[in-house]
């Protein structure tokens, strides 16, 4: 990490605090548009020119996009365009880029990955359709923000160009997915993706259509008009209620010590010797409200929708903020009947808009976790309450201890876990598996059989035995095994726990998700520290500087 | 390149000159032995003790495995073993990694892991099942050895073990595919293939069948018996015939000069200038032998399969010898008339065992192109044979250029391409899909309507309209359009292009291989430049000296 990195990075923000987007709401249809400020970079070093942008930005475009979805249920369709006038999006600033230290550049990809992946996320399945009116020269990032969206529409004035010119300029991939998108979501030829993938000036007009880089180019005086319309239809598509209210996003609170985050239902303890931080997820302390009038009511409140949003932020605060602990260790707190009664009224309430936001937020944010470059290990203890959803915590985990019998000197009573029906499909991995199904490849017929177990109270013996925790020690053995566990991880190298981690965790099949997540990002990874890349005489280096960059031409 | 690399490398070789492996047939099993000669190394600077291997122990097992396809249509099964008594393999050599530059390291697991692949492929497709009979500790590469065979058998003597130690020992990842067989192939579930990773010192006996890690344990003393009975079950499955006999692989015969390699159907001219290869596939002269019996008494010199032996020692050579040459340029010389004649042939012969094995051989070649870290051009010009089996290197190339027209001054016909049979199945990629069916994501309906097309000419217009070429330019735009294609390649950076190319190449849906080469590998190249790895202070650095490695704690 480089000392300006070392400011602490806060991913909480609202529109009333927005430097670099415009949010604008016309009924069925709202229109998000980038005019980022150049002097307000989230570092000093560098300047926004030309709709470029850095985490600053992007963490605004998260945030916009969550609140399109809990505060607008009537917005059936998202036109994402420029509010500049002569240029869509540069991409990703470059001298951010080039000041940035390898962790921050992974770590930056990660998070406006994710960022993408939301937007088609939101499109699929919130029924909030996102389209592109491209505005002017598109480029890189702006390009791949494009690429998200479902419908990119570009205006037709012979200044306006798709572009991915990463490799020949910069000598770095595209890094949020440009080229899996290319040849997997628009489905480009791949020898075209190749020309067009080492083209500085990009491709424009009818051509970008014939190769199916944008969906259609109009006049430029008529793009406004024919996204609008576009929009229009897809918004009447959309199953999103137009009558519903919204429920407000209120301010997230937190605290934060030297070594302690703390939110209402979440809290992490950070061991910086040991390099782990300790986390506990506190289960409800009351049952659901009866009714979805309730959930409406209670809105930020409601502890499913306020434990995603806490755990979202936490992760994010430990990537960016804390890159040298290496271990999460999740516990969790509380009634285990009261998590479960939470979950039943997820799955009783599953169609209606707001109650399928928080499920997706949720499936948001435990794939955050899988896709953490972080060792995560789950601990099982009397007094926890790893049910359904929370479950998912210990399923995510690498691996989990489940402490078999009571602790001595404690009262309670000796741990179980629970499954539930939000354990068999509304959490998805970026594979597209759940993490039951991810976790049985040998044998999906174990998945079917727990279906029939949900709801039972599973001791350690029993969850050993069902295949759901990695390993059942007594309390003889409890301190020293997880001691153990703990102090060994901490003494490897990071950089093979990433890649072990990154290549254990997603049996089975691939998506557009993981190809982006684990193998395009593998790539970028590695060119990221390529000195043809980031030497002296790097091209990320020299770019901008008129001097030429120098290649070592061997081929890797 | 380090100095000690500069000396060239040779992949052909034959069993009287093997050190390290010992082949012997008896009926229908074979038995494959390694026994690796510590002295006998590739370069000077290691020892490889304890059955560690070298570039050079596996350019032996490859010629092995490809010999007994070839020479041994009565093997039905393989048993692959180590020689020594009290060591199964320990993998790569340590010393030979921590001295050898960048660039070997990642060539080096590409090739090893081409040869478990192929391991694999004889298994499936030329029913020569291997198993294994692991009779010591089994450790890394010597691991991820066992774990491309079919069934592997370990002896319970409280010595052996099989273990992948990298992560722990060496702060690397396992480099032939280790990791990504553990969860997809073995469907080792994810939790315990995490802690089997970290664990030094692998895992013995009864847990390790019951972990999926082995398929059976027995006692020492009935470890060869037990193999033996297992092969010869194995065997009896086989289709591969018992009374047939094997076609001897006579030594290749190849020169090589400053810029030039020269095999009797391909040569390569090397441009170093401009860092490219040309490479030009002739034709056969003559038709195919009309009947089995004549191909069988061709042998080696039946031309696919003579075409796929100078490919393939073409490839090999200009990855591990030539690695400044980014850029390989295809062209065809000949009569395609033949060409698909010999399609032909191998079409109507298809089930016979020879002529799987030559089907199968081309569809391995054309995979080492795919992956191949070079950047591939195909030039069709008047005079050329693209047809069948040889329009796969069109394919095959990130872009193609096909002369539209005449040429002035050439009085040869223009230019036409050609399909047959064998551009619709017999060559997957490593994505499990032809290279037409990769090519044509967007519209697979296009690869049915162009079997309605096998066998018609169709000259650069058409070739054009049906999407086989990427530019068709005339002879007037020619020159200047091939040229700046080929100086642009070789201006931008390598290391950009070969992310790029990796991520263009292979749309679609994954495979355990295509995992293994594009998400392991990419990962496996990132972790093998870091400074926790290969630094001063790096695990692989300080390995062997008592020193300890002292990491970086950044998660990236």
């Amino acid at each position: 990490m480089a000392d300006s990195e070392r400011v602490m990075v806060d991913f909480r923000t609202e529109p009333a605090r927005y430097k670099h987007w415009k949010l604008g709401v016309d009924g069925r249809v709202a229109t998000l548009a980038m005019d980022v400020r150049e002097d307000g970079g989230l570092r000093p070093g560098y300047e926004l020119k030309l709709n470029s942008y850095d985490l600053g930005v992007d963490i605004e475009l998260y945030d916009a996009i969550q609140r399109l979805r809990f505060e607008h249920p009537e917005v059936g369709a998202v036109i994402l365009t420029s509010g500049k006038e002569r240029i869509f999006c540069a991409g990703a600033n470059i001298r951010m880029l080039s000041q940035a230290s390898h962790g921050w550049k992974v770590n930056f990809c990660k998070f406006t990955n994710e960022t993408r992946n939301a937007i088609e996320d939101a499109t699929a399945h919130s029924r909030q359709v996102y389209l592109c009116a491209v505005n002017g020269p598109c480029a890189g990032g702006g390009y791949e923000l494009a690429l998200a969206t479902d419908h990119i529409i570009m205006a037709d004035d012979g200044n306006t160009t798709v572009a991915l010119p990463e490799v020949p300029l910069l000598a770095v991939l595209p890094g949020t997915g440009g080229l899996t998108r290319l040849v997997d979501k628009r489905h480009v030829r791949r020898d075209r993706a190749d020309f067009f993938s080492t083209l500085e000036e990009g491709i424009k007009g009818q051509r970008a259509v014939e190769w199916r880089l944008v969906d259609e180019v109009v006049p430029r005086s008529q793009l406004e008009e024919t996204a609008r319309r576009r929009a229009a239809e897809l918004a009447a598509r959309s199953d999103r209620p137009g009558g519903a209210r919204g429920i407000r996003l209120e301010p997230l609170a937190r605290t934060i010590e030297a070594n302690r985050v703390a939110y209402s239902h979440v809290t992490c303890q950070i061991d910086r010797e040991r390099g782990v931080a300790e986390i506990i997820v506190s289960a409800p302390t009351a049952p659901p409200p009866g009714d979805l009038k309730g959930i409406q009511a209670a809105g930020c409140a409601f502890w499913p929708l306020a434990v995603a949003r806490e755990l979202d932020d936490l992760i994010l605060h430990l990537r960016t903020n804390e890159d040298a602990i290496g271990l999460w260790v999740f516990r969790t707190a509380g009634n285990g009947d009261l998590v479960e009664a939470y979950d039943r009224a997820l799955l009783d309430h599953a169609s209606d808009w707001l109650v399928r936001e928080i499920r997706l937020y949720l499936k948001r944010t435990l794939k955050r976790l899988d896709v953490s470059s972080r060792s995560i290990f789950a601990l099982i203890e009397p007094g926890s309450c790893f049910a359904g959803t929370l479950l998912e915590l210990a399923l995510a985990a690498d691996r989990s201890y489940m402490l078999g019998g009571p602790r001595q000197g404690d009262p309670q009573p000796p741990a179980s876990v629970r499954l539930t029906g939000m354990n068999f499909g509304p959490y998805p991995m970026v594979n597209g598996l759940t993490r039951l199904e991810s976790r049985f490849l040998a044998e999906p017929g174990r998945v079917d059989d727990l279906k029939g177990r949900v709801g039972e109270e599973l001791d350690a013996a029993a969850a050993e035995g069902a295949g759901l925790v990695t390993f059942a020690p007594d309390d003889i053995d409890w301190d020293d095994e997880v001691r153990i566990g703990v102090e060994a991880r901490a003494a490897f190298s990071p950089d093979a726990l990433t890649g072990m981690e990154a290549s254990l965790r997603f049996g089975g099949p691939e998506t557009l998700e993981s190809k982006i997540f684990s193998r395009l990002s593998a790539w970028q990874n590695w060119i990221f520290q390529r000195p043809n890349a980031v030497g002296p005489k790097g091209a990320l280096k020299v770019y901008g500087t008129g001097e030429r960059s120098d290649f070592d031409r061997g081929r890797v």
